[in-house]
């Protein structure tokens, strides 16, 4: 089979690969249909991610069709649509049992970090039975490959932690697709305002069309002050990081109000500065959270009903065999106007 | 009447001062009988605390009789034994009614800050139905005082914060009162491990007597390795910080298992890092909060039925004429085995 | 002053008395320029209930502006645009520290029920510091006394008490005013499924209108089945009972999903049966409520941000004059095709 | 191998039956060392519970040896010391995802029901690796069989279901074995009052023994003054009932406090009376709950740090061999004075 592999840090390729077998008895073996990129998968590329080692087949999000099935799998067989999770979970230990699949001891991120992953034909998944979800039939399968991270990520680590609330007010640092789809997902608890905040104003118009009911440019304009001014002066209860570096982690201490919650979505690499002289006393939380994809159901069934539509972030459509092109355009996200590229593997 | 003044810089003096009247309809005087020092009056005598300037009565905690009413007070009339919250409460505006009386917008912790304090033979409590609470017949009284702020302290802002729970394990950096308290208070939520930190043996031996499972002495042993090892290598599912230096805020990182939650306690006058490179996808939460003493009534409860003995708190006493004593044995509370003094007014 | 007096079982009237004063210094008296008729006043004046006696000035909704002031009310003054809470709150006793509005005990449901009310050109109103809510300016009146009662009883009692939530589904028996509060606050938490359960076609197109995503007349077919059917044979996780005898709320224990909330509304005047021989081991939550209106300050904002339309309930207006017409269209709501009638006052 | 077989209605008899095998490669075939009887198991004799027919081996209880493992069981192998949950959970269906293994699709509460049991030599335990738990060496493993059921009831469907929280005020209605759990497991939660209320002079006297702070026998006494007269007339804040029957389900109803919760863990036959007129508007719940065993690792560790002595519950030994007798006496519990039975199988 044909997969994409992370040959050498700064360089993917489509090589020729043995299709994957089922090594465990709860082992599933999908025929990939449709992939995407994630931002995580251009840090590999960078050699930025110790744990994923030149030679991987990338990818964690995907749909396909299940095309073996090991002995002891229930859910699943052979034929079924399937929508692939960015985490395994064995369903059964500690972390599990408490939801944090993130942190399953025989899961967690493992597809195209540390076993190979979904920019391929083939792609074997562990813990099938809770790693997997069906999916409806007549669904639109460009769209679901969205519910395998970047929607659960944006609403668990984005949405979920920071308490957003009716009557609330939300601040969402950062306007890629991970801020676009916890802007999309804030929208199913009602606050009254959701202020996107980012330096390029082609994304702040995205936002606007998204639902973000302000936007402010950071680079044109003092972003506290925007913010305090649209607040009554508060700054918001919930405050959502999207980007990953000190700068925007230092900008969203600065627009909590008393009692709010910054939710940390971006990757870090570096430490930040915490401002405990300022918010020692203030009544804040600060969450940080690797996608557990417990939210994957519930995001299904609203799918189902019409009411998120995920495809909204989807700005190109590539074949498999332009995947080294889809690289280069997602990892020019800015340049080329775009937000998430669907592969289509079939 | 006599007071403590925080006359300078580093100087504190008893003063003679008119006693205080009533000045709104919501105020009730209180002739104090008990009260005590907190860590926080230390740092404003070093002039650390912007708000609080000299001439200030000092103090935030106490108990007294109701020595005059205001007219629309209608819990409290004179003679009644009451209990004084460091935090006055309006009990209706905006954070009041979500419960963070810390930040009622007429109140907050202004008692011996920008208005006169406890450590006074009088004092006026504005907002005195919600601020006030009575003493059943009979109490400790003295026992009581550690009600006013250092109790609801830790278990608001320590325990609750970090969600201790039947089952859990807890670590508690720094064993002053503050620590202390958040130890006893945590054991209400029946913990399987609660690790005492600190440096000064005779601190953590206290700690052991007071229901610590484990101590450790970090200025002589690696702490986060010990407690490692006393959790299965997973660190502490709450962490409570109760000194307030980058220091120990940093180890207090280093201590916290996956989905754990660090709960600030400590005063912090400079920013600290956060090494979220480390802790981004660990699915933990930090908090902070300025004590609401929303759990005042419920201490109470637990005080009355003999399931809390405040008094383990209490290591000197002192007349209201050795106040500056006071001060000078509490400033030095290592030297002394000091932990909360309490001082007989009447 | 005219208003509208219970003045014997199954008799109102309008009347001459004075004009109420301040009795207590946390009193406000509000000249009303709107106010409404509550299915409980019907109740009152078919003698249902006991502690409303003849003689009384009924009515606990309406909106006014601020007449005269007590000494020790802070936040309102002469001339201010008010919103009156049907629940007068002291805000110090021990249920207004829990949030149990309902249940202070010098307030609760007092207005137009122990203590005169609102349907009069005067009312006073105790506790008005927690009682009386500010309008914003440019505001539709008319729409806001939808937030006296109703609407804080739909979301409360109803919403939040049966725990909708993304993805959920809900089941709504009886499509009165007071269901239909609860159908559009639901939407604020998007539920993929909201069923409204009537026997009254016109209110289930009613219900249609404002959101239902299917209806069932329930005197036309078999509710249960076809509830399960849209349901998966499972049943709904949130039930909110919202007519008060037993056979609604029979109706509503088959409707349940394990693991469901039935979420009673209905004023209930006998018991019922409970079928715990199939409930027992269903993992099934009940709940009962007084509206304690503290989603108030959230509703207005939701309001003032223009996500919520509380006028979509309002089907009649009357004059002050016509008071008397009014009860008797609203007694006969079917008939008129009424919801909620609003009368202008002034 | 020797097991209990429900043979008839009001019949039970030890029999030979061959040792189970492994049939579904999730499968464990446990050597059982000790078991226990359930009051369930009582009702089964009677013909009462429905799903379980005459020649069933009855037992859901128990601890004892890993004797052979399914080829997908990954946490456990030969000779494995374990607890036997009285719940078997698949982990990976759309209950067990929300925690509500009681209604695992392909789980629940089977053994000793609609799959053989735990009174026998050997079992078969299908889902082994989320229904199985590891025991710690060195463990008193007569004191876990407590927690196959009887525990993690009392403490789900009774204490955490009716919130006891510090502070709060409990209300036990039985004092039987479940009833008592409650009272044990109701402590890690620092209640300032528990009140147990039972007929039995017996156990009512163990009741205080184990915690209970004040006792009541409601065939002596009106139950209800009496506890009004312990809450300064309020009721409880939580109340648990932990019979079954009509009578103690509407005892349970006067004892509530306004805001408080109702949790019934009995085990109902027939409808009840539930008195809505009163309770409309007292913001009470009722809660019901087939125990999910969610909570038995926490109870283990509580266990394990010598928090909790299951043990305390257990009057009785008897010999596997002495089957027949062991039924006998637990049947007459009251005559014997008998909580739980341990039975050594091996």
């Amino acid at each position: 089979m044909k997969a994409l592999v992370y040959s050498a840090v700064n360089s993917v390729s489509l090589q020729d690969r043995p299709v994957p077998t089922i090594s465990s008895p709860t082992d599933v073996v999908v025929k990939i249909t449709k992939t995407t990129i994630c931002g995580t998968d251009l840090h590999i590329t960078k050699g930025d991610v110790a744990t994923c080692e030149p030679g991987r087949v990338l990818g964690h999000e995907g749909v396909g069709i299940v095309h073996s099935v090991g002995p002891s799998v229930t859910r699943f067989k052979e034929g079924d649509h399937v929508l692939i999770s960015c985490i395994s979970s064995c369903a059964t230990c500690e972390y599990c049992r408490r939801g944090m699949h993130s942190h399953c001891t025989s899961g967690g991120w493992i597809l195209g970090n540390t076993i190979d992953g979904t920019q391929a034909e083939f792609v074997r998944i562990p813990h099938a039975d809770s790693s997997l979800y069906p999916i409806p039939e007549g669904a639109d399968e460009a769209a679901l490959v969205m519910l395998s991270d970047i929607f659960p990520t944006g609403l668990e680590c984005g949405v979920l932690n920071s308490k957003v609330q009716p009557g609330g007010t939300v601040a969402i640092v950062g306007s890629g697709p991970i801020g676009l789809a916890a802007l999309i997902t804030a929208q199913m608890y009602s606050p009254t305002k959701i202020i996107s905040i980012d330096t390029d104003p082609t994304r702040l118009q995205v936002a606007r069309d998204l639902g973000a009911t302000d936007t402010v440019n950071s680079s044109k304009e003092d972003a506290v002050a925007r913010v305090k001014a649209l607040t009554d002066g508060k700054g918001c209860d919930s405050v959502i990081e999207a980007v990953g570096i000190p700068a925007t982690f230092s900008l969203c201490q600065a627009l909590l109000a008393p009692g709010g919650v910054l939710a940390n979505v971006g990757v870090h690499g570096t430490k930040v500065d915490l401002h405990l002289e300022n918010l020692w006393d203030k009544n804040i939380s600060i969450t940080t959270r690797l996608v557990d994809t417990v939210t994957t159901p519930m995001l299904l069934k609203m799918v189902e009903a019409g009411k998120l539509q995920p495809s909204q972030l989807i700005t190109h459509h590539f074949k498999f065999s332009e995947m080294e092109k889809a690289y280069e355009t997602f990892g020019k996200a800015s340049e080329h106007g775009a937000l998430k590229v669907v592969i289509d593997v079939d």
